[in-house]
C-alpha cells in the first residue's frame, strides 16, 4: 500500500479526496494535517467520513510528513503551498499540489495575478501541469504535479481540441462560466453565506479572476500561438458543478457533427471526458470525475459547453488521476471500474 | 375603481399580478378565468392569496368578461391569446396580453418561430410593445398592449442605450442568459421537476429560443439598423430572477464610467431601471419591478449585466406599469411609493 | 411624517424593515447606525435598496439618534441592546427592540439562558411583549416594545388558542420547527455557509435553544398555568420561512372542524393570521406578514401547523405592526390594503 | 458474473442502482425494461450514465427477462409489481422488489392503505422484508425480497433498538420526517415542480401516508407487542436525504450515553449504520448507503435522529445490500471497501 498524506485536511477538496481514497485499493492514508493544535479527529471535521478513517489531524512538520507518507496531496492555500512543497520534496515525498502556487510557469505572471513574489521560482518551469488528458506523458515520472484549477480544467478541456486543430481564432474567446458555491472554499465569508447565494446569480472577478492566466498559458502551450480569453465567472446557487459556456469564433464554418468528431478523436481513449450529444448539465457529472463536452451552433456563433464537478474533476478527482499515474496505475483506479 | 379581469388565472404570472393588484389603490379585480368548469376559489389555486380576494375562477366567454371588466390581463398560452384578444377588444375592453401572440409585428416571423399561422395578422403592426422605458409615449392611448417576454425585457434594457448611441456593433452580440425555473411555467414537465433542476445548470434552446426574434425586432427598431444577437438561455436552480451577461463589441474603447453615464442619461427619470456600480445580482431585484444594469470591461471586452425578477419586471410588474399608463396613473402606482 | 431610526442597519432584519418602510405612507427613515466608522451608504450594505433611501450608516450615539428620530428600531445583538435601550428612552425615543434583551420578564431566566447578567433588570417586568394578536391593548401606549423571536411568534400563535380554551395539556408539547437559514443572521459562520446548509437538513440547539423560555413564558401567561414545551429547531435549505409542526395532547377528542373554529374565533378580526384548510407551506407566506395556521388529526394525535416568514412576521413585519400601533394607525398600514 | 435486470429503468431508483452496479465487481447488467416501445438507450434516459452502460431499455416480457437475468430488481409502481413478480419467479429469477407490493404481510392491510385488492396474497406471508440490519438471516436464501420504503428504513433503524430493549413505550411514537423531493419520483406532477417545492417546506399525507403500516408492522415484529406511530412526513427543498426526528416516551429515564450504547450494541458489526455523537445531517449521508443515528434529551423528552439518503440506503443501496446477500457476498461489495 502506498502511504498518503493530505496537508490541509479541513477543506472541501480534502473531504472529497478522502471519500475517493476510502475506496481506493492500493493506498492507505497515513497523515492528515491542520494548523490547529487540538488534534481533532477527522470525523469531527468532516462527519461524512465517520467510520471510514481512524485518523486525527495533526500540526506536522514537512519532515514528519515525509516519514509517514510516500505521496502528499498539498491542499493548502496559495503562498502556504510554496513554503511547504520544497520541504516535502526534500523529505523524499512526491507531491500533488492543489494550490495555485506551481501552476503558472512564469514567476512574473504569478506575482502580477496573486500579488506575491514567488519564493520558489526556479521550480516553476519544471513543474508538470496535472491535466492528464493533455499531459499524460509527463506526469508518471514527476516529483511535483501542479493540480489544475476547477474553472481552468473545465475551460481548457472544452477549447483545447479546437485550438489544437486550428479551427477557432485564438483571441477574443468569451468564457461565461457558472460555478456552484463550494468552489469558493470552506472559510466563512459574507459572500458565501447561504442567505446571500441562494435564490441569486451574479458575476464576480470580471477581468481579475486568477484562473485567467492559467487558462491562457495552457491553451497557448497547446495552440502554439498566444491564446487570449475573456473569462467571466458567475456564482449560482448550487453546491457543486461548473458549466462553461464558451463562445469562440470559428475560422471557417463547420457542422456540429464535424466538430464533435474533432473532439471524439482528440479524446479517444480518455475515460473521463465524454463527448455528448445533449447539452451537458452539471447534474450529469456531479459526484463523478467526468467532464462532459458538447457544441452547438447558434446561427453562425459556435457555442462550446463543458461541465464538471468542480470538487472532483475540478480538484480531487483529477488529483487521484494524477496519483494513479505517479503510482503506475490505470488512471481510473478507485473511481471507475477498470 | 377600474375593473380588472385576468384570463388564465392559474399560472405564476397571474399569481404575481394578483399580489400586486391586492395593494393597488385604484383597481378592483372582478373576474378570473380558467378552462376548468369546477369554479375553484382563487385561494385553492394559489393558497398564497388566501384572504386577499374572494373570487372564483370561472370559464367565462369574452363577452362575459367584457361586461365585468374595463382592462383585461390576458395570461393565456400563445395561440389561445390570439383567439381571445379580438373578442375582448370587440367587447370593449382594453387588453394587456402577456402571451407572445402580439409581440412580433411580422406574421411571417411569428409563423417561423412559433410554428403556427397567425389568425389575427392585421392587428400586429398596430399593437404597442409594452416596454414603458422605451415606448412610454405609445402606451397610454393603446387598446392592446403586447407585454414583453422576460428574457426580452432584460436583454433589451441592457443593450438599448448602447445601440441607440451607436457605441456597439449591431451584429454578433452574445447574450448568455441565466433564468430561474418559474420562467418555464406551472405546467408539470419532466424538465422542471425539482429533482431535475436542483443542483444543476444547463443551457437549452440554443438557436431556437423564441425570444430571439423579439429581442432583435425591438433593438432594430431602437438602433435603426439590423440587430442580430446570439441568445443563449440557461436554467439555474432558483425560483425567480434573470441575469443577462451580454458581450457586445465596442466600436471604440470607452471607460466603464463613460458607459455608465450613457445608461444614466438614457434612463433618466425611469423609476424602475437602476444603473448600479456593483455587478447586479438577481437577489437584489427579486420580488421587485427593478431592472439593475451595470457594465464591466474584461480587458477590451465589454460585458453588460442586466438583472430582473422574471415574474415581476419580466411579466406581471411591467404589466401593471402598462395598466397604470393605460389608466393615466403614475407608472409606479401600487409598486413603489410615488 | 414620523421620524424613524434603525440601530444595527447591516443585518437582514434591517433590510426587511427598510423594504417595508420604503412603501409606508406616514414615516420617514432619518437615521441608520452601524459600528463601522466608514459611513457606508445603505445601498452599499444592501444593494437591494439602491435608489430607495439616500442614507449613510453612521456610528451615532443614543443622544444623536434621539435628536433625529421619534421611534427607534433596535436591531442590535443581545447585550448590546440592553445597553442602548435605556439611553434611547432617556433621549425621548419610543423603542421597538428586536433583540432578545427585553423579552423575558424574569432577569434570572435571562441569565440562565443567555449567560449574561441583565444590566437593566427593573425594566423587564414593565416591557410590553410585542405580539399584537395577543397583546393589542398594551402596545399603543408603550414606550418600549420587545419584539418577539421568529420561532416564538410562530409557535405561540399556533398554540395560544388551544391553551386559552383549555383544550390541550399544558405540558409535554412537542414543537418540531423548521427554519430557513436567514434566521441565523448575516455574520459569516461555518454553519451557515451555502455549501454546509444546501442539500442538508439537521437539528440544532435541542434543549438549549433560547426561544424555549420565551415560548413558555408567553404561553403560560395566556394559559394561566405552567406551560412546558420540548422545542426542537431544524435548519433547512431555504432562505426564509418557518414551519412549526406541533404535537400537543388533546384533553378530549375534537374534530378538525371544531378545532379550526376555535382558532377562527380566537383570531377574529386579526388581518395577519389566516386559519387555512390546506396544510400551511412557508412559500404561501414568504415575503408577507401572514401567519398561516391549520390542524390535522393523525389518528388520535393532534398536529398543529403554523407557518411564517421568519424575517417578516417573525421579525420586521411584526415590528412594523407594533410601530403602527405606537403611532395610532391601522396595524396593516404599509403592508396590506386597509 | 451474475446477470442483472432492472424492470422500470427510467426512474431515480434505477438510476442510482445503475450507478452502484457500474462499479460492482461481480455483476453484469444485461436487461433494462420500460413500457415505451422506442427502445431508448439508457444514456438518453439518464445522461449521467453516458459511457457506463451500452444498453437499450426494452419492453420485455417476464419470460424474456428470465432468460437474460439471474437476479431482477423490480422498480415498477405498486400494482404493476404484483403482476410481474410471480412471472419473474416462475421464470427462475430471484427478485428484489422495490415497490410496496410485497412489504405488508397482511393483504387486508395492503388493500386498506393502497386501495387495491392484492392479486398475489398467498405470497405475502413468506416474502422476506429486505432490511438486512434486522433480517440478515432470512435474506440469503430468499427467492423474493421486499425492499423497504425510504421513510420506513430510516424510521425503523432509529427505533428498533429501543423497542427491542423495551426502553420506550410502544404507542404514541411521534415521527416528524423531512424528505428531499426525489422521494416523490420522476413522474411530472404540480407538487414536485421546482417552483412549487423550492423555498418552501410543508407537510403532507398526515394520517394517510402508506409507510405508516409498514413501519408499524416491522416494529411490532421486533418489539413483540403492537407498535403504533404517528407518522408525519414533510417535503423540504433538497434533492435527496431523509431526516426522521422521532419523539418516543422513555419508560424510565436514561442518559444519552446509556442510550447510545444500546444502539452501538444493537448494530455491532453492521457497516452501514453509524451511531454518531453529533446530530445527524442528511448531507453527511448523501450519496452513501449509511444510516446515521443519534439521540438527545430535550429535558425529559427523548429525541431520536436518523438520517439516510432516500435513494441509496432508502432504496437502491439497500437493494444492492440485499443482492449481495442473495449472492453470498459481503454486503458492502460495490459500496464500501471490504
Amino acid at each position: 500500500m502506498t502511504r498518503i498524506a493530505i496537508l490541509g485536511a479541513t477543506g472541501y477538496t480534502a473531504l472529497e479526496l478522502l471519500k475517493i481514497l476510502a475506496r481506493h485499493p492500493h493506498v492507505e492514508v497515513t497523515a492528515l494535517t491542520t494548523r490547529q493544535d487540538s488534534k481533532p479527529h477527522i470525523s469531527e471535521i468532516h462527519p461524512a467520513l465517520t467510520g471510514q478513517f481512524d485518523l486525527v489531524c495533526e500540526n506536522l512538520s514537512a519532515e514528519e510528513v515525509g516519514q509517514r507518507a510516500d505521496i502528499v496531496f498539498c491542499a493548502l492555500p496559495h503562498t502556504a503551498s510554496m513554503e511547504a512543497v520544497p520541504q516535502l520534496l526534500d523529505a523524499g515525498c512526491r507531491v500533488i499540489d492543489l494550490s495555485a502556487d506551481y501552476r503558472l510557469s512564469d514567476p512574473g505572471v504569478y506575482e502580477k495575478w496573486y500579488g506575491h513574489v514567488h519564493t520558489d521560482p526556479t521550480r516553476l518551469s519544471s513543474t508538470v501541469y496535472g491535466l492528464p488528458e493533455l499531459f499524460m506523458d509527463r506526469i508518471p515520472s514527476a516529483e511535483l504535479v501542479a493540480n489544475p484549477g476547477c474553472y481552468t480544467s473545465t475551460s481548457i478541456l472544452g477549447l483545447a481540441p479546437l485550438l489544437a486543430a486550428g479551427l477557432i481564432e485564438s483571441s477574443g474567446i468569451i468564457i461565461d462560466a457558472k460555478s456552484g458555491v463550494s468552489g469558493a472554499g470552506r472559510t466563512p465569508k459574507l459572500g458565501t453565506l447561504f442567505s446571500e447565494c441562494n435564490e441569486s446569480v451574479t458575476a464576480y472577478g470580471i477581468g481579475t479572476h486568477r484562473h485567467t492566466p492559467e487558462i491562457e498559458q495552457v491553451l497557448t502551450d497547446i495552440c502554439g500561438s498566444d491564446v487570449q480569453v475573456a473569462f467571466n465567472p458567475h456564482l449560482i446557487p448550487m453546491d457543486r458543478g461548473i458549466l462553461c459556456s464558451m463562445y469562440p469564433r470559428l475560422k471557417q464554418q463547420k457542422s456540429v457533427e464535424e466538430l464533435l468528431n474533432v473532439y471524439r478523436e482528440f479524446y479517444r481513449g480518455q475515460p473521463f471526458v465524454r463527448i455528448v450529444e445533449n447539452i451537458p448539465a452539471t447534474k450529469h457529472v456531479a459526484h463523478t470525475n467526468f467532464c462532459d463536452i458538447s457544441v452547438r451552433l447558434n446561427r453562425d456563433q459556435l457555442v462550446v459547453f463543458s461541465a464538471t464537478d468542480n470538487l472532483i474533476k475540478g480538484a480531487s478527482g483529477v488529483a487521484v488521476q494524477n496519483m494513479n499515474l505517479l503510482m503506475g496505475l490505470d488512471q481510473r483506479t478507485g473511481m471507475l471500474a477498470c
